[in-house]
């Protein structure tokens, strides 16, 4: 759902895109406000689009350019986006009787690939307090937050679909939160998106190590995507830099469309997307935190 | 089973250890050999315990005074400790059929309480080789080998034992082999010691984050531990050098007796205690990828 | 100076203690007061040696028993004090035209050491900025800050101070901000207690792996000591235990003695210091950021 | 020396490369050897500049595609030819007298950036054994050898280049050793070369944190390089696909060349760079301890 389909005739899906705003459907539905942070605005588009999907994309434009001190209203805003689709989402409030699992999906050692983790150490769980210590829990008024970064199958022989189905299966959350890297059609959308889905991860989101969809069908419970474009596929810089210098499809040698199918070995990056992760993951997870754990709004 | 269970007059359970050979019981059968690696011997002792548990104890000496020559022989002698053991707990020989599930006990963010997670992110793993190329699988000649690191409760919300169990539920593993921190009564033993145990791991082990026994009973697999005792109870230590220094345990002061309760929370390690764990760790993984994965002899 | 020298007769220096209000010398001069930060105060104890010595002892209670919102309050109570004794020590007035260097000392492989690099690691420096962008860097209003963790001896083979001199050398700072672990007397001082002083850090402070002072006589500039104790010698916690138990000096039989002597060799430190280091990295961070930086107060 | 200095009409330099076998210079000198290791070979291209530089191209094919087991004869054959170069460089033979300095230039926390800090944290140091235990380091048998990862200036606020100068000035090293990871023009160069060069590191090599060079010239002592293509500039495969789809320089439209002299803030990276850099980081820490410290050939 939401993904680009597209199959060019000799067999490869170029461009892709994981974002909704980049898909080239229309939505629905769309409507969008602007909020005051620091010197520049942020755009909040809330998107419906024609199968019922709900989506909300929050532009802050590059992240790294942004002051440290902007992190926290920027993490507001989309705690406050977060809140407002998990009660639609779920048909409950939040507090102590609701229960979040959030999921850090990806590579913790692959820089570009690190947003679910990264985000994931970040936050402070409470399931267990709820356990061991329910006076101080209802002291919190916060909902019973769970957290797992299940890896990658490189590093655990495991889909992590299928860790992630486990812990479901354990803590029967009445919503999952599934934190992922994306990939863009364009490099502008790097490291200043996150957009916030209804109908979770795709499978093959992102750097694509995952297979399988993280969706209401797939775990059994609600799934609210929170996903972060960081990496373009270096077929779909080339198939776009073609297209602009005025190549069509019908004119590409064999050679260059054997070079745009293989083109998804590689990720595009920013040069500084150790700063731009690290400051993602930060605002993430105190967003997190404010919308669903123990984070002082 | 095989924890001393002691509890002194005044509630606390101390000195505490979990090692088979420091418990203060006598093994039911005992038998040592010795094997030359580099200028000193290494000492292997097989023990039965009266209930029919069974352990090796493998004694290096410091493991930071060794070169790094001198680790993979150290890994070889491991590797062929566990294949017998695994052999043995499971009735099944190491090949293509037998399926292992490696578990990374402790916290990475924790010097001493990282053996489990620091040995689980260096081994290989196999299991979704079978899965997506068969072929290439049944070249390897290892077991199909899956690899978990739980994290702790802290981080997750979750016990970690429950998320173990889970994931013998999605793999179905033949063994399981649990890899762990533990407490020692001396410090001398820190650094020196590996212990495989078909006991598994009891609850509250090493650090004492978690809670749930790692056992054929709990998971319904054999669990062959793994541990290496990195850490010495504060309350233990000083313990030891009072009854050392003629105190008995009717002497000891009111506040003293508090020090002891309370000394659980504090854990006394080799201040170069980095250097020693990043050299198990590669020792042990050396150990598990020779026993059950891709590693050569 | 401001260290224990006191030697016993069997040639051991214990108890050990790297903090000034433990170290058993009445000061020239003592004043205290408190800040309510949460639900419970922080005493500022300001003190002045015989020596001419100055130190701020900040006491906050356990760090990881304050929720994360208190953090900022905290950080902007240490960088107050930050701020008057740099300018006390350099005579100059925090701005452009400061030039301050961070080093965070200790081995960041190593949890309870890793409170330098951990600190360092999350400040924003802004030197590179004022050589490459002047407008940018006049914009901000803060110092010429730069920043360095020089590793421990184990990882670099030379001594961090020489790094440390040599880094002096080349940035010309009008004073060095020196971060380090500290060893205190009691397990009720870790994770809880700031200590600002400006005589630097003395050799084999904390962990114990410099052996070189960080002092104005060693560097050429003032140096402003941050330290925050993480860990007691192991020798220390016993001989506090045994001197409670109604031992005396002369009472010791040589085996303890000898336990004494080399239980320098090990630390004890909280079962949960990484996130008791954790919060601590952060919150120095942001006094560093707010003090000197580009933090916001 | 040895860079691609083209510059196109628009301002640009594209293609770009950082490998003296892609330069596009004819050699003065080349000689090839083939080396077999596992089932694939080896090829060692020793190069003479008509500058008078020297390199050796080591070409192993993609590292990942390697067993575990091929690490350590790859490692031989890189030790054999950085021995073979050091004692050309500095006219003296391996062993206690020769004082080396390994630097590891680049970014530990981004993934392609990391292969010098990952490097140089894997290699077993010895500098400081000289000094405080002769007897030992002179049964070593290895050179004095010491090791530095100066960070990238966001991190520090200082250029990396004059951290090493003063590093040089510390250790009076005979020849400093610069490890870092390098851009390539093609992306098949990923992931399965290592170059070493007489000429050291030039100014924004790899992903360009560096300005100064590290050359003899600003050390003043000989450099020996050892390069790991990780990266492409995303602005160097944009232009070798529109070369490859018949576009000229002159047929480029305004919008496309703004692209291509922006591309060089993105790079091209594979989508499993996590292990091909842990693997090489491995490898090359083998090498260098087999060559100049306390590894085992």
């Amino acid at each position: 759902m939401n993904k680009t389909e597209k199959k060019w005739r000799w067999g490869a899906e170029i461009p892709r895109t994981d974002l909704a705003c980049e898909g080239g459907t229309a939505a629905a539905e769309e409507e969008t406000r602007t909020v005051e942070i620091g010197d520049s605005p942020v755009t909040v588009t809330r998107r419906r689009e024609t199968d019922g999907g709900r989506s909300v994309t929050l532009s802050f434009g590059r992240i790294t350019a942004r002051g440290e001190g902007e992190l926290t209203e920027m993490a507001e805003t989309v705690a406050d986006e977060m809140v407002a689709m998990a009660e639609a989402m779920t048909g409950r409030r939040i507090g102590g009787d609701l229960r979040v699992l959030v999921v850090g999906l990806g590579n913790r050692d692959m820089t570009p690939d690190a947003i679910g983790p990264g985000t994931v150490s970040r936050i402070t769980v409470t399931r267990h307090l709820k356990a061991y210590d329910e006076a101080l829990f209802g002291g919190l008024g916060c909902c019973e937050l769970s957290a797992l970064s299940p890896g990658v199958m490189g590093q655990t022989g495991m889909e992590s679909g299928e860790l992630v189905a486990a812990a479901v299966g354990l803590t029967t959350p009445h919503l999952v939160v599934a934190v992922d890297a994306l990939a863009a059609r364009s490099v502008e959308r790097l490291s200043s998106t996150v957009q916030l889905s209804d109908w979770g991860i795709a499978p093959g989101a992102g750097i694509g190590n995952h297979r399988m969809p993280l969706t209401k069908e797939s775990l059994g419970c609600p799934v609210l995507g929170v996903g972060v474009p960081t990496v373009v596929d270096s077929s779909t810089l080339v198939w776009d830099a073609l297209m602009q210098g005025g190549m069509g499809e019908d004119d590409l040698p064999p050679e260059l469309q054997r070079v745009l199918t293989e083109g998804r070995s590689f990720i595009v990056s920013p040069r500084d997307c150790d700063r731009m992760v690290e400051l993602t993951c930060r605002m993430l997870a105190m967003a997190l935190d404010m919308a669903f754990g123990v984070g002082e709004v």
